[in-house]
């Protein structure tokens, strides 16, 4: 395969960007939680909250260059999307919100380069640490993540994620 | 009781803070993880994080209000500590990091105040949703979060958290 580099998203991007996002979403089975109608929505959104003066998260793309001579341009096939969160006792962290590759393009150690920018993006910026979540049934993710140095919370310290929304917090708010 | 009010913190609110989360760190048994010579640092990076003019996190406090005539000031007993996080679908949304209320406080409504507040702080920001993580031990907060209206994603889903963290970062970044 021609070398690939993993490099910060520019607003250009955003396309390749959220074609990735919907796949990321059909694989992990969660599609079910997007209207296509919102789609148009979301790539303003994307637009907006990513590309600001005060941006809401970062995105890294991994990018396969052309070798010399070959016609086609440079092709996104994955990314990284994070955000800076918070610890109180570990101060500024990174969360990766979400990490995806094409499948036709796994096996080439793309994921993992992705990860390590990740790491290499934290240390630079003073975080201690950074995390992420993975469905129970992804186990070539899991593995790859645990094979990196992960630790899974859920496993050894028994920490559930819960979510509030909808109806539920529009009763909880009052409103 | 007395009353109680939920408040956005203020700087001056960081030293009852700190103790809270000291106690919430030793009630989640998790209190080996900081050490206590890091105290003076924390309390430091928690004023600078929090009060400055781009905040890392946002911070509400349970205040108890003294009746009329009674001599002693309002008290600080509990705390949620947010953050706003990025869904690729949702756009912006909370964290709820921290919710604490100190244990002989309990049983008055104190937390479903907190959780209240959050809902309504998420909806003035145009946010859909929040989160949360529970120890799967804490039976009580896990069956308040329910009873409120949350999901248990980690149940329902199967979402896993992954930490990457010391060592195992540092060779992942290769310094």
């Amino acid at each position: 395969m021609a070398s690939v580099l993993i490099r910060e998203a520019k607003e250009g991007d955003c396309g390749n960007i959220l074609r990735l996002i919907r796949e990321l979403a059909e694989y992990e089975k969660l599609s079910d939680q997007v209207k296509i109608s919102e789609e148009a929505l979301i790539s303003a959104a994307l637009r907006a909250d990513g590309f600001g003066e005060n941006p809401f998260y970062h995105c890294l793309v991994a990018e396969i260059l052309p070798a010399p001579g070959e016609p086609q341009g440079p092709c996104v096939v994955g990314y990284g999307l994070y955000y800076f969160i918070y610890s109180t006792w570990k101060g500024r962290n990174i969360y990766l919100e979400d990490i995806y590759v094409k499948p036709e393009y796994r096996g080439h150690g793309i994921g993992s380069k992705i990860i390590k920018k990740v790491a290499e993006v934290a240390l630079d910026k003073g975080c201690s640490q950074f995390r992420l979540s993975v469905l129970d049934w992804n186990k070539r993710a899991m593995d790859l993540y645990k094979a990196l140095g992960a630790q899974d919370l859920t496993e050894a310290e028994g920490w559930h994620s819960f979510r509030f929304e909808g109806e539920a917090m529009r009763e909880l708010a009052g409103k």
